[in-house]
Order: C-alpha cells, then structure tokens, then sequence
C-alpha cells in the first residue's frame, strides 16, 4: 500500500512538477484533488497542509512537505535508489546541478508564468491578452534560453550530461508555452529545442499528461 | 593558502549571503570586489563567471559557480565537516529545511527586496519611494511573517531545532529593513522578533557587517 499522498489540481504546473518526479521513481501515490475554482486550497483543512494556501501538498506517512522542488527534491533523495538518479551524489556535480535549478526557479519560471498566465489562462477566463507584457516576458524568456543555448551546445542537460531534476522541473510550464506562440523561443535555438524535445519525451512526462 | 574565491559588492544581499555562511564555516576566502556602478558585472571576464551578469561569482579550485543559494548549499556539503552542520544529514529533516529554504526564496525575499529598493536604494539615489508600492509589499510580508510566528512559537529556528542555511539566507534583507519603518512588522510579532534578533546576533553575521 502506498504511502504517498499528493494533494494538488492538474491545472497547476507545481503540481505536475511532482507527478513528473514520482514517475521517474515508478512510485505509487494517492491522488488528492483539491478544488481550485471553489478555494479549498485557502480553508482549513488544506491550510493545515500548506500554511500559504497553495497546490501541491505532499505526505509521505507522517511527514508533511510543500513547495514543489522541496518536495522533489526530498523525493530524489529519499527514493535514490528507485529508478534513475535525479540528483548527482558527487558533492561538486551536485552544486552545479543546483545552479541551474536556481536558474529555473529565479530566472526561467517567472517569465514563464506571467506569459502562460497572458496566453493561455486569460483567454480561457475570457479576459483579454496584454501585448504589451507579453513582449516584454518573451524577451525575458529569450534572454534566459540565450543562455541555455550556449551551455547546452557542449552539455546534453543543464545539470551535465545526465537527466535531473533541474530538467524535470522545466517540464510543466513548458508544456503551456508550447501550446503558444512562445514556443518559436525554443524551436529557434536548435540545441534548446533538441532538448525540449528530448526531455518531454520521456515516459515519465507523458504519463502526466494522459491524466 | 585559501582556494576560495568570492566575486562580488557588499552592497549586493546576495554576496552578503554568501560570505555569512563561509563565515560560519570559518573559511578563508579571497573577495575580488566587482564595481556595479561601473557595470563590471555586465561584461566579460565576469561574465565567464556568470552569464546572466550578477554577483556573486565563487570559485573554489576549479569549481565556478553563482547563485547565491547554490553556493551556500555546496559550502554547508563540501565543509561539512568544519563548523556546525548547516544541513540536516538526515533525508527528513532536510527535507522540511528545503520546504523553507523556498518560502525564503519565492516569499519572503521577492517583497524584501522590493522594500528594500523603494525605501534604502531609492532615497540614496535621490528619487521618491513609492508609498503605494511599500503598503502592498508591506503587507505580503506581513502574511509571510505571520505564518513564520505560528512556526516559531514552537520551533526555535525555521528549519527545525538548530541554526539552518534556512535561517541564515534571510540576515541579508533583513539588514536593510530592519534599518527603515518596516522594522515593525518583525517586532510586532515576538517570536519573529527574538528568532531575528537571534540570528543577526550570530559572529559570523557580525563578522560580515564589519566589512
């Protein structure tokens, strides 16, 4: 019987960060759907699983985990030995890969977010796009994959020349900007958009994405 | 003779960051002073250090290395035997010190570093605060905090019993705002207020505002 509970809603990109990570460990859990539409996630019981009110919360038996790349995180090292390694165990591989992790979650998600918000949300609550944010998180965008284009040119990932979490984490705000004009921002950068491609192949992904 | 290598400005919370924990590491370092105003960090060689043009950079022999974050968490690996552990060893308890490791980051430290833009760095320049801005921020730190007092009412330190990285990557921001009005909202709440006191009283702390 399993002992992982994740408590969450498909809509959200933290939530599919932590489905992605369980399936690359093979790991059962328990799915938990919280109702972001009716606010269960800011009531009690929710709030006593993530003070701050937001999807996902994680146990694992009597431990309680939020935020995302915590929970992946802990997921990676408390199950090492399920599945492929998602962190290195050599302390300076395991610097760098944090790095790049660093990068993702200050650099490449924030621009990420306020564009999947203008392009993809907006219009399905039928509010209008502003362009004009739009332009400015593309070039916010541009300038990270800039970056990423250059380290991926003699680097098949950016934590090494092995998948890990700081992929993974990519994965689902990837997957709403690829559904936007936002993608020619990767498919114009040839070794990002190999890597795009690699990595949203994985099994693990796409079976995230048949839920 | 000292492999450690510290690229940065005093001015930046970041660099601050980073010599706190080699500080407690008791590390001997070299600091390479990078001049901002001149826009150092916006060309090479330092951009061969970091390509996204922000202090700190840090080398340690061969290993570069930036983000402020990631630098701390390879010195509390690497040095984990000088000093007093800054990571849990146990899977577990880390794994409740990354949980906060990231409020640190995604909440607490996006309006402390608006705070301290609109009422330290905006006055020296001599442009105006923008008071509408300081409430708003103001009171997104006010959530944050509060949920910090219910945790510190019945733990001594955010990630658990003991001194963590956690605690130690907040001392930055919160030595510009505990110079304006926004000292408050951390008095007003008395286990915030004696866990702030705590942590900025630590020598490895002093020892940085002695630079």
């Amino acid at each position: 019987m399993t002992t992982i509970k994740v408590h969450g809603s498909f809509f959200s990109t933290a939530t599919l960060r932590v489905l992605a990570c369980l399936n690359e460990k093979s790991l059962d859990y328990e799915f938990i759907p919280v109702d972001l539409r009716s606010g269960e996630h800011k009531k009690d019981p929710f709030l006593s699983l993530n003070p701050f009110g937001q999807v996902p919360a994680f146990q694992d038996g009597d431990l309680n985990l939020f935020e995302s790349r915590a929970i992946t995180r802990y997921i990676a090292h408390s199950y090492a030995g399920k599945g492929i390694p998602l962190v290195s165990s050599d302390v300076e591989k395991a610097a760098v890969e944090d790095v790049w992790a660093e990068v993702e979650a200050q650099r490449y998600e924030p621009p990420s977010a306020k564009l999947t918000w203008e392009l993809e949300i907006k219009p399905m609550l039928g509010t209008a796009t502003d362009d004009d944010v739009v332009k400015v998180q593309e070039a916010q965008l541009a300038k990270v994959l800039d970056v990423y284009e250059a380290l991926l040119a003699h680097s098949k990932y950016l934590g090494g020349d092995a998948f890990s979490l700081v992929d993974l984490h990519h994965l689902p705000t990837m997957k709403y900007l690829m559904a936007t004009p936002v993608k020619e921002v990767f498919y114009t950068r040839p070794h990002v958009a190999a890597w795009a491609a690699d990595i949203m192949a994985r099994p693990s992904w796409q079976k995230v994405l048949a839920c």
